[in-house]
């Protein structure tokens, strides 16, 4: 809940109750569908209250504004992305195998999750701020991975901070080319070719 | 000038006069400065031809509407990044070194031109078949690079279509970061970084 509280005007909007907690949930769900459809432009309020079946009344005890709703919205979907590579690679190996693993979990996630590009590319126009945020919240756990993985010898030394952009750069343009665009490949398949890239590298040996 | 017969409704609309060259560029260039500026729903056709000290009236031979003049626009930018980085990597020894050259040079054209990304990052929102012809014509030309470079042994061979999408997604990521966001590195900095990793690969040998 901590991305919520941040992203709350006041910290007592958030719900000490387990039914309140799920009514920010179905607000949060029925926002992502609203402004993943419409835009954030033409989505309203009202959209989202009716979608989520929860009356108006009480959309203003968590959010002050479609503002509001949407800074949420973008730090909800943030955390819940990273998240669930998070879960996926937690068995890895080694580096290079989460590498793997995660990318292929992060493109599977965005089949399941079409309206995230949207939402989130949108940002930039909306909300500037939630979405540096984002990107610079990803690189961050990505650098000290990185660095870590170094350390214990994985990988080759470089520098991570550039590195971590290079990475998360290609992976959201696989993410919107074979994730939302057209699934001609699979997540593995696509996560196979991009990561023998990076992991061996281009130069051709011996 | 064929990217711009596309964009026009009528192929008739293409200047055939010096003079109209002139006046067609000027026009492009303050609605770069217009819709960089403004954004796509605040941009005005006034501001446009304001900018541009070209009289209302003109405006309409070239374009119809705002939504022309910036699918124009976006098709004009593409063309011109094209255009610069393959300007710069033209005498490259081979296609590692070409891709240094063509990742500084890109970085170093961003933050010469900083409304590139708000206007091309819009364009999906207002013309997504124009963001997306944008970015598939920059991995096609990628891709027939790679195969280009694996069929003279330059590099290994891979699969070239994920390969070049996965590169172009680093580059446009380091360019957001490192080109308009933050410039704590230089161009070449970053180029060093990013290509180590795509020439060399993370993994760690004997």
């Amino acid at each position: 809940m901590s991305d919520l509280n941040r992203a709350s005007a006041s910290a007592d909007k958030t719900p000490r109750t387990e039914r309140g907690r799920k009514t920010l949930r179905r607000l949060l769900e029925a926002a992502a569908e609203e402004f993943g459809e419409r835009g954030y432009h033409e989505a309203a309020i009202t959209g989202i209250t009716g979608r989520a079946g929860v009356a108006l009344g009480s959309f203003y005890t968590y959010f002050e504004s479609k503002e509001e709703v949407f800074r949420a919205l973008v730090r909800d979907m943030s955390r819940a992305t990273r998240a669930h590579v998070a879960e996926a690679v937690k068995d890895a190996p080694d580096r290079i195998a989460a590498e793997r693993i995660g990318l292929t979990a992060f493109i599977a996630f965005v089949r399941q999750h079409r309206e995230l590009y949207r939402i989130i590319e949108e940002a930039q126009f909306v909300a500037d701020d939630v979405y540096r945020e984002h990107y610079r919240t990803f690189v961050e756990g990505y650098r000290r991975n990185l660095a870590a993985a170094a350390a214990r010898g994985e990988i080759v030394a470089g520098d991570d901070e550039p590195r971590a952009w290079a990475l998360i750069g290609m992976s959201v343009f696989l993410g919107m080319r074979y994730g939302i665009w057209e699934e001609d490949l699979s997540p593995a398949e696509v996560a196979d070719a991009a990561i023998s890239l990076v992991a061996e590298g281009l130069r051709k040996r011996g």
